[in-house]
């Protein structure tokens, strides 16, 4: 199957209508590359598996919707977020830019360019309106999905203000996150007035959405940390499987699963009575996004044995079974108990003191990546999580949970917290017009505004 | 078609058997969750374009031959690159340790785990021989390809010293690169002993590579600098389509390509009249590999106008045809002229210095690749290239193209180099047994031990 048929004209894309997906010229390639009698040449050939040229990655998801999209949506391949503090003091500045932001949006997250004359069609003697590195490329099934953060209302902690009459718009969860053990956060890669997440399963959509962006935020906010994540680390749905982290361990197996739309409602999305005020109610229907930079200790990790890695876990490495028994998705026994009485999951294994049930039944919607930033002069590479997580209300969800964890898991002595913030996740646009238009005025974070 | 019934046995993945690529399964996914009823569940609705699942990525080079792969293999999606510095200073030490690399690189790229006990099958108190991350991931057309620097053979500048009698060995190409003017090096993005290039279509997969290799070396070898290139820049294959590279352009489109195989002989390939000595023939079909961490300023290029962004490149920006006319492929007439006898192609126009026309006919393989590692405290993107280029000898190619495009080449302008790296690169192994054992003693590198 394939969408180009009923795809929106890209009018602005001198390639329409014979786009070709990279990926799948990629495919191409290797039945070409053979009948061109490529192997050999040069002394290398072709591997043996010259497998089918997959289909073109055009997958694409709405914009608009009760909710944003990038959150319960089963989870792209790759991220790039970028957060962002706000440089201009005009409400009304700032308002336009969140427009802007929601055509260009949803633009992109259709297949388009970021303006209409695109990187080619607009005048000569102008900067294209697009950057044009996703020029041939699809959608990828990118969303784009926005936050705002404690600053937006009430300024930094080392110089509160009100630069845009919304303190009294503040949600109460949006607090300020408490000092965890084993913090070492950098404040250039921590909180920010807004944030954009980009995914999709080409790194060089994510990265074209958050540059384009940034753009169009020219003179209005400037990128404060940005992280780019090439694998997730999560599932998102019942229908695909669990990804590995760089500790080798499937990772989000107990995650909460965009099915699961219950469980939804009661931990991930904001409800009415959760307002502090009338003027807060602009939340419901939206969530929070928990951003986590977490250095992996990957050196000392891969000295520790099988044993004590799967110990420390609560979890079997090669399967994913919890230490009690069973498969993947079988329901850790905590009770269970082996040689000695000794419990087969150990009281700090990191399953337990993640588990609901040690954390009066909250749950979370994990969304991370793995990320690599290169190593420090020691030679140890910089890489790790980028932990995601959205949330009803961080008070009761990952607030206690994390300093638990922190205290107690036997994981946190392998992890570094790097970078960290918290953002409340406006509702989405319910509709949107063609080629990106606000219909009725509609933009993301309007109910700030209103 | 499917390579698994005739691929040697995983005899150490517990998934063998059943193995399924991460991308099979996320394809299967978009169709399952539709079959769920996930349409519309929590505000989300998946996207009209459902495609059909892709193929798992399961190609695989061969690592033995004549030369190394990953050279003139058709250009992977994704790079991960890191150079190591040799901390012993024993001569049997460091040949062991390129003995295991050569085994573990022969098993990688053969989507076997770094040791044969892999991630789970070794004794349960001993760290596993393989981290696990890639357990459930194909090979995804990993490559793996060895060089050696400079440092190596005569030290580092700061501190001459022939630590493992190799100084006799010194291939006449692998000198000290010059300072190019705009050169803004950083030391730890720069140089080392030796350099490891992992490409393959999963980054999870490269990363995977670099690290088993860099645990293989531990207390021999430490990693130096690394890079996660995200995007192919360049084509190194007729049936590849031309990616972009950040400025939004056809990025390598006059590339020496894989099927050239005469032009390989005489830009690429070491020959063994280029040996300044008996002793130095080791390098004869191997080649030399220049890195360069490339900064682009994007904010300042995405406002400059297409008209300046054309006549600077020299091409145009949607086709990628010489602005002399034609497309993409149409040899640029440097001669042609328009309005007042002005050159259709500017003087400073990067297709025009960087042409072989202007180069004395040289040509190089490139092979660069995209990154980003964030933005810088101003906001801007520390993003741009990662250029990789093949030639048979810098001193001729490389060296004098970068000479010229450093002083006149208007988009050096726009270009910042931030790291590099010259690196002889020896010929493949002949042959190599079955999970990656060696055969009559061969490995990477040993004709500079012979």
């Amino acid at each position: 199957m394939d969408d180009r048929d009923d795809a929106p004209p890209r009018v602005t894309r001198p390639s329409a209508g014979h786009q070709l997906s990279r990926r799948a010229f990629l495919g191409v390639a290797g039945g070409s590359a053979a009948a061109l009698g490529l192997a050999g040449v040069g002394g290398v050939a072709l591997g043996r598996a010259l497998i089918e040229p997959p289909l073109p990655d055009a997958r694409t998801y709405p914009f608009a919707g009760i909710h944003q999209a990038g959150i319960t949506t089963p989870a792209q391949d790759r991220l790039y977020t970028a957060a962002f503090d706000v440089t201009t003091t005009s409400r009304d500045e700032l308002v336009r830019m969140l427009q802007r932001w929601t055509t260009v949006s949803a633009r992109l997250v259709d297949g388009l360019p970021a303006g209409p004359s695109g990187s080619t069609s607009g005048p000569y003697d102008a900067p294209p309106e697009d950057t044009g590195e996703a020029m041939d490329l699809p959608a990828a099934g990118l969303t784009i999905t926005l936050g705002v953060g404690r600053s937006l209302f009430v300024g930094p902690p080392e110089a509160p203000q009100d630069r845009f009459g919304l303190a009294h718009r503040l949600p109460a969860g949006l607090v300020a996150l408490p000092h965890f053990p084993g913090d070492a956060l950098e404040p250039g890669r921590s909180d920010g007035d807004l944030v954009v997440q980009a995914c999709a399963d080409d790194p060089q959509v994510a990265v074209h959405a958050i540059r384009n962006l940034t753009r169009t935020a020219f003179g209005t906010a400037r990128v404060r940390w940005s992280q780019l994540g090439f694998g997730r680390t999560s599932s998102t749905s019942r229908a695909q499987q669990t990804p590995r982290n760089l500790f080798g361990f499937k990772d989000g197996t107990a995650n909460l699963m965009g099915e699961e739309t219950a469980e939804l409602e009661r931990h991930v999305w904001v409800q009415a009575e959760d307002a502090p005020s009338p003027d807060a109610t602009w939340l419901t229907g939206g969530t929070y996004l928990v951003a986590r930079r977490i250095r992996m200790n990957l050196e000392t990790w891969d000295r520790t044995s099988l044993r004590e890695q799967e110990g420390i876990v609560g979890r079997t490495k090669g399967a994913g079974a919890p230490l009690s028994g069973g498969d993947e998705r079988t329901e850790p026994d905590f009770g269970a108990t082996g040689r000695g009485d000794a419990p087969l999951i150990p009281k700090g294994a990191h399953v337990r003191l993640a588990h609901p049930s040690a954390n009066g039944g909250v749950r979370m919607l994990r969304r991370g990546y793995t990320f690599t930033d290169g190593n420090d002069s020691l030679g140890r590479l910089d890489a790790g999580l980028f932990f995601v997580a959205f949330v009803r209300d961080a008070r009761t969800q990952f607030i206690p949970m994390q300093t638990q964890l922190a205290r107690a898991d036997g994981l946190s002595e392998y992890l570094e917290h790097t970078g960290s913030g918290l953002y409340a996740v406006p509702p989405g646009v319910p509709r949107i017009g063609p080629e990106g238009s606000l219909v009725g005025g509609a933009f993301l974070g309007e109910g700030l505004f209103a």
